[in-house]
């Protein structure tokens, strides 16, 4: 357990390691702006430049760069900096403090995570276009709430469905449960990940076949407000998700109803949920996905049913070595095992979006 | 175009008009508040107490109440204040006034009104219980993504299917195209208006006829920033509408694919577009429906396919009589014309959710 604790609660250094180099003039809109806003900006090196309207403030900062960028007011009471260094490909949480206080970016989009919606900034990355939204035929993300006996409510769950799943009715589909992380919910892999529009591009350049995803909610409520990671008990989300959620699945979408259509898959966290609820129920799922979560070793594989794939990631900043050598003991016993290592990038979305564009293709191999 | 203007631009009174009580002390956390926050509170009559943190803060200033909601520091440094007075019951929309900044007030979640991401909250109502998330079978909300060579892009639609409808996989569901106002997006009324949950509830009571409700987006960006509805075009959105959006879900959802099986419904500005678009192509729809969005007269409807059904509403803070005379003078003409007025509400979502819950057992009767 310490090891993830440890993982999750790390420093990670999201900022490139470049000399300090002149400041590109070519600063634009980030992508994730709520519409018309024209803050804030992103570069083409990364560096992130911030604009804060509030004329009486004394003091504005933003979370975002190594300790943070403290802006400077401008003689038109608004507050404007640049991040320090360039910032990493992809996406990143980020939010205000004014005068002792924290406020999201009013120039953004909303990002559940930390436990709470934070502003989200997205740097172009040199990779992009995987997760692009292109002229390609859509899947379809939709809300399902399912009841759950064992927590006394309703709860929601969101799955992917790959294009032409409403047509082709008499086909049936794989099923990959995919998990986000700490403090961030059932909304990541769709908002921060585009989990759908990774699939809905892989379908159309054949790479892979098409399965259905489920993402729900895996955070139980002792572990949600400074219990800790170190107090968590898998018991409640197993029974969710095991007992309630995937009956529910294979009831309502047409689902190869069968462990060896079945995959689990998690960031961070949700990696550590993968990691016990297999070793837990080594008999519902036959693929297993950690990203930047944590590893298997042979020892707790061993006297259990194989499974056909164990599928082990996370960015160069953090500890490739980690699931490099992992996957290599696994190997060595015998099983297929696969490690993939995002360069250039910590613990972080981006990671994560690669890291489901290189294991979907090896899920559900006939 | 001008009554729209004004009414989509008036001041509502959203405060109970009680003689000034005594507050009672029984606030409890909002139920929209983000998980694990505490702030802002409502009690039993409907004051909303507020509390930001900012300690280095001169100002903080909320803008719900009547003329705002100015805050007092607390020695602990944060910001505390309460309405002046009780709120309507229902949903609104605040922000949170900073040192001459407007920010969103960390504890509550996001919603999609005044064209950026407001803070919400909700005022517990006597009849919450049509909207309330219960232990009934539970329609689907998916997002849709479909190609619109029109505007060059994949446009974003929410689709709500019923319960069942994956199952009965032979029957086919009339459909309600149902339209956000001024400044939301095609997240409203899901979001802030529940509507899938008051079809749930409606069809396990067997109160409705279930049928497939689609959601997208109704601003062209000519209107968005500024420009203002007085220079509203309605080509844009109905080429994309009726041209683009309809004949997609025609062929990729079990829907009765004709004009009698097909209503168009919108609040505020979302009912102008229904007023305009049912009037330039009154071949398309059969039931028509302005939730705060005006009204029709007999004159604009004559020598037209009739409609089989003109629901107008809004709240009685509105303008009432102007829904009522005009379902009169339509009844009188021949027109199958329903009015209907939310009581004790005004242009806010509490009288959208009550006027889908009249209008939709009044849709696609046999």
């Amino acid at each position: 357990m310490s090891l993830v604790v440890a993982m999750v609660l790390a420093i990670t250094s999201s900022f490139a390691q470049t000399a300090p180099a002149e400041i590109k003039e070519d600063f634009k809109p980030s992508s994730l702006n709520q519409p018309g806003q024209e803050y804030p900006q992103v570069n083409s090196q990364g560096y992130v430049r911030f604009r804060i309207v509030a004329p009486s403030a004394d003091s504005v900062k933003v979370s975002l760069g190594k300790g943070g960028t403290r802006l400077s007011k401008s003689p038109d009471g608004s507050w404007t900096g640049t991040t320090a260094a360039a910032v990493d490909e992809g996406f990143h949480y980020h939010n205000i403090n004014i005068d002792g206080g924290k406020f999201n970016d009013p120039g953004t989009k909303n990002y559940y995570g930390s436990v709470r919606w934070e502003s989200g900034i997205e740097i172009p990355a040199h990779d992009q276009d995987f997760y692009a939204l292109t002229n390609v035929p859509h899947g379809n993300v939709q809300q399902v709430l399912f009841p759950s006996p064992s927590t006394g409510t309703s709860r929601r769950a969101f799955v992917y469905t790959p294009p032409g799943y409403d047509k082709k009715t008499s086909k049936r589909y794989p099923v990959l449960y995919l998990q986000h992380g700490w403090g961030e919910d059932e909304t990541a892999w769709s908002n921060q990940g585009h989990a759908n529009l990774i699939m809905d591009n892989l379908i159309a350049e054949n790479k892979v076949e098409p399965f259905i995803i489920v993402m729900t909610y895996g955070m139980t409520n002792e572990m949600r407000f400074g219990a800790g990671l170190r107090n968590f008990k898998i018991d409640t989300f197993q029974t969710v998700l095991v007992d309630e959620l995937i009956p529910y699945i294979d009831a309502n979408f047409r689902t190869v109803a069968k462990p060896s259509d079945r995959a689990m898959a998690g960031l961070s966290m949700g990696g550590m949920e993968t990691h016990t609820i297999t070793l837990n129920k080594p008999d519902v799922f036959a693929y297993y996905g950690l990203l930047s979560g944590g590893v298997y070793t042979p020892d707790e594989l061993k006297d259990k049913t194989k499974p056909k794939l164990v599928f082990m990631s996370c960015g160069s900043k953090e500890r490739p070595e980690g699931v490099k050598n992992a996957a290599t003991a696994l190997q060595g016993a015998g099983y297929n095992a696969v490690s993939y290592v995002s360069e250039n990038t910590a613990h972080e979305f981006q990671t994560w979006r690669r890291s489901l564009y290189e294991m979907a293709p090896m899920l559900f191999k006939k």
